[in-house]
């Protein structure tokens, strides 16, 4: 029996019960309430920001991993002296939770990325503003996700409520076509696989589509795009999955954005739409056993988000609908209360025609969102 | 939430999580004894032979359905009678626990099928072995499952023992070149919707592969199938899914064998092979949601079962080993004490290509079986 725990009790958390149930895993769950999105996998309720909590559950399993990146770094570094197996390791997931960490180590690595400064005062930021065309990205290093924690700033009076958590994270504001996001696996031996680059569409900062793979994407495009990832998986000592959140500028270059180390959003079009889902890479790569296969099942996978639109959505009451209009569609929900913007769930439609596949994932979206 | 009992804790039970997890379905499973296969989602244990114990599980649910065809069903009917949701119902539910009574419906349907004889007395037997070439099938009509309840006969001592089990159905010894199923699945609503036909190669009376679809099919014979399955589901008032076993004879004809009322081992392939699964299927049947598409999402699908060589199975230990040499294998594990000839879970390959599928899903099964 392999026991597998998992510290967050989430959607991600919840989409790994298929995997762990097919393999014979036992996936043990550390969430944070009762009634939580992985309800069914929880075996201890508690806050993952007490040591002896953390402690007490990683004793019950044989490798700790993550629904989030949240854990303090302290707690985990704490398990490891103490002999727990921890995946990804906290030496590398101090890079996913401090983006100035991150940035200086993918300069280290020659990794592309946006123009970006540390900011301590405001006039390192002007000076910034300044060098980079008077629009830039500032983000507070930690904390941040879906869009929170960054702020377009043009001048510095609108980051002075922000300078109490400096240092800051300043980035130009690139100038790009679209986002793609290149996921990828590696396992605690060493192997790496990667997915076909998808393409993301944000909103409002949170992911709404992912179309795998990226349309058009060229050759030399799909292969930098790897080579990137597996330079990040290497260079950081990534473990279990990883998605590169990257610009694709309008001068052709990818630049890296955001990282991921564990199963992201912009990976869930690979449940149905490749041979080997996120969730069971992941697994399998944190369990230390061989990758499977990274292939797409189809020509297309499109995956649209549920985003809450208020607090009434129950996307239940919709399905007898949504089911006779789109029989092809697979529908996901994380059992989670319903808030405007927040990820209720996910529709995924994979087929030999990417046009397809979104323009019905984005109809059974609209009728399990709205009726 | 639609909360959905399953009476069993069986790997059928079990396989229905994934789907429920997605689909937000609160699965809850009356299971037959503390970690049984289907744990994760097991709300009660009990013995379904005891009414009182089903009657208070199905206060627990909103509808009631099955792992396996054993519930009495004289419990069945009083939970009817306290206007409990049962798919299938009782009614149904009784051609498939008694193969005489089945016998006798598809004959009234007009459905074809190997000659048969309700035989009371060794005079019976002997007058239909007579009239049946001098060998025969005889079958306790009651609760036979993988090649039990099933005897090979050419004299009447040979039956000698099972007379107490009286009345005995016989069957002529079909001259088959293979053996087919017809998966479907009909709605509470009578919505119906069948996969494509599967070949299914059984061993010692126990499926051991199934191809789907099933190579070299004539569109007739595709057809001819399809409308059996629907003959029978409408015919015997079948909810959720139905799979018909099949023999296709030496002259070109299809005549039902066995019948089985919930998902079954010729659908396993659907996980993987088809857009919705056997076991999403027959929760939306169930609970009377409108039905998934049921195409092949690639060519083709091969399942090898994976029948327990002795009692030291144990698939993890060679996890290393199968994942290594096979990334495209779907490995499913039961969670099952292993014991010689059980069937202890499956593997499923899908691919363009029958042939490479079947090669691969054999050694990946090999190799988990026995290293």
């Amino acid at each position: 029996m392999v026991k597998i725990g998992v510290i967050g009790g989430g959607q991600l958390a919840r989409m790994m019960v298929p995997p762990a149930v097919a393999l014979g895993f036992d996936l043990c769950v550390l969430a944070e309430t009762e009634g939580s999105s992985a309800a069914i996998a929880a075996t201890m309720v508690g806050d993952y920001n007490q040591l002896q909590v953390v402690r007490d559950f990683a004793k019950t399993v044989d490798v700790v991993t993550f629904d989030h990146e949240h854990v303090p770094l302290e707690i985990l570094e704490t398990l490891v002296a103490d002999g727990v197996e921890i995946h990804p390791s906290p030496k590398a997931l101090a890079f996913a939770q401090n983006k100035l960490a991150m940035r200086r180590r993918l300069g280290e690595l020659n990794l592309p990325m946006p123009i970006w400064a540390e900011i301590n005062t405001p006039a390192e930021l002007q000076e910034f503003l300044d060098a980079n065309g008077g629009e830039v990205i500032l983000k507070t290093p930690i904390g941040g996700y879906d869009g929170k924690g960054v702020r377009v700033i043009r001048a510095v009076e609108e980051a002075a409520d922000w300078f109490v958590f400096a240092p800051l994270l300043a980035e130009e504001k690139v100038s790009f076509t679209r986002e793609l996001a290149q996921l990828s696996a590696r396992s605690s031996t060493g192997e790496f696989r990667s997915w076909p680059l998808v393409q993301t569409v944000q909103v409002d900062g949170v992911c709404a589509e992912v179309i795998a793979p990226a349309p058009d994407a060229t050759a030399a495009t799909l292969e930098y795009a790897v080579e990137i990832a597996r330079g990040v998986a290497e260079g950081l000592g990534v473990t279990g999955v990883l998605a590169v959140e990257m610009f694709e500028t309008t001068d052709g270059r990818l630049l890296i954005n955001e990282l991921a180390m564990r199963p992201h959003n912009s990976g869930h079009f690979s449940i149905e739409g490749s041979v080997t889902s996120q969730f069971e890479q992941h697994l399998r790569a944190v369990a230390g056993f061989p990758l499977g296969s990274t292939e797409l099942t189809n020509e297309s996978a499109v995956m649209v988000n549920l985003l809450g639109v208020d607090e009434t959505n129950d996307f239940i009451t919709h399905y007898r609908h949504v089911m006779q209009l789109h029989p092809h569609a697979k529908i996901h929900t994380y059992g989670k209360a319903a808030r405007k913007g927040r990820k209720l769930g996910h529709v995924t439609v994979v087929a030999s025609e990417a046009g397809w596949a979104l323009a019905q994932a984005r109809a059974a979206a609209e009728v399990l969102l709205r009726g």
